[in-house]
């Protein structure tokens, strides 16, 4: 394979990581993406640390057969409770979505009070001990998936989840894969007083950093030669409600793109 | 092994098989019975019809291999979309929720109109034809998972799923294992007009029956002399949510019996 087409990887427990490919293809419209979503098994963050750490391995070895430059994990479940299982078996550069949250966060506040809301396993691990305010998001994912990005029903639970955030902190990181579609709900209902995270947009913009200073095929000089970017989706599971659902998340449709594989 | 001690196999998606296992043990209290939960990859209603196939033919060969006299198929979805599958991989009696509550349906309507809520797998598959009027309850799962099963949420959800049944249907097939959670509510909801199916119910009269006609030490007169009656449960995943999620199903603390597989 010409290294020049050596695409990055991007892998989520399920689609919510289309919202990071999304960030990624803003910054970066001319590279070459390969993304694995483990629709057969989402979601992640219900589940147990050891389970999760068993499924970021395989994902990770799935992407690494694929010849990625790089991988991001898109995942906050995975990012915050086993970037060193993806770590350790891979041969490339891996990105996590804390990092560059948290490393945000800390610049924007002013009051030092960070909260963070997420999955149960996500605001349980210690990835982030930065936060002063932790608060887990369960039926927001469920919600988004099922298409309530607006109305009665994600405002309750938006009120549900949110409201302790209120004159508690000055900065909010929204840890999961699933909160950018609500993001202007949250952001409406918590008001000026709180700074919102996309840990999304954070890590789009260390994945552009990174691409432009490796002076390779691989990078830069690769991107800007590359005019026919060219993206691949491989799932675990594939059925209709999937491909409408990879279409609100992405902003546009990938049917024609999308590979079912097992891992 | 002695034949005495052959245990009732039932298998689920994941913890919602524990209301079916409820309704065995009100009426064979003295069972021996192994229940398997695909808690690693619940739920399975969300996701295609050749997936559910792969993990249901995957979740009958645990329970054969587990030397079980029958097997009860918990999950509505697998019931629906891949009773063949468990049928053609196992070797002992197998028993699905779908027959016994449209038997039970039929029986009670007077209208002839009936009425299925269930996950979108089972409602989109061809296992309910009997029904007049199908609607999806895909929130349900989560809520009840999530412990909203009173209060405003839940009753949010009650009335945008079982709203269109009202003066449609005279009878209603509660067609998840969540549900009987939440059964009061929908009852009070929907009011007398309407009939409720419980498939655990109607299930567990058809395993009763069979048990009470086998007459070997498999079956009746086993089970009378089996006074130290033991369940074992199996779970793909198991952490402390997986746990409290048993009991509100169960209605008991069955931590100590619970054993962490890989399928």
């Amino acid at each position: 394979m010409d290294k020049q087409a050596w695409p990055i990887g991007v892998f989520d427990s399920g689609l919510g990581g289309l919202t990071v490919v999304k960030e990624i293809k803003k910054l970066l419209p001319n590279v070459d993406l390969i993304y694995l979503g483990d629709t057969a098994r989402v979601p992640y963050g219900t589940r147990s640390k050891e389970t999760i750490r068993k499924f970021a391995k395989e994902d990770t070895r799935f992407l690494i057969s694929k010849k990625v430059s790089c991988i991001v994990v898109a995942c906050n479940t995975v990012s915050s409770l086993a970037l060193d299982v993806v770590i350790k078996n891979s041969n490339v550069p891996v990105f996590g979505v804390i990092e560059p949250a948290i490393k945000k966060a800390l610049e924007i506040t002013k009051s030092k009070k960070i909260g963070i809301v997420g999955t149960r396993a996500t605001v349980n691990s210690d990835a982030y001990k930065v936060a002063t305010l932790r608060g887990h998001g369960s039926m927001l994912v469920p919600l988004v998936e099922e298409g309530f990005i607006e109305g009665a029903e994600i405002n309750l639970f938006i009120d549900k989840y949110f409201k302790e955030f209120k004159g508690k902190v000055d900065t909010l990181i929204l840890g999961c894969t699933h909160y950018p579609l609500i993001k202007s709900r949250i952001n409406k209902y918590l008001g000026k007083n709180i700074k919102l995270v996309d840990p999304a947009e954070e890590v789009s913009k260390v994945i552009y950093e990174y691409i432009m200073r490796t002076d390779s095929f691989a990078g830069k000089k690769g991107i800007e030669k590359n005019k026919n970017a060219e993206s691949k989706y491989f799932l675990t599971d594939v059925n209709e409600r999937f491909l409408q659902t990879a279409k609100l998340f992405l902003g546009k449709d990938i049917s024609k793109h999308i590979k079912k594989i097992e891992l």
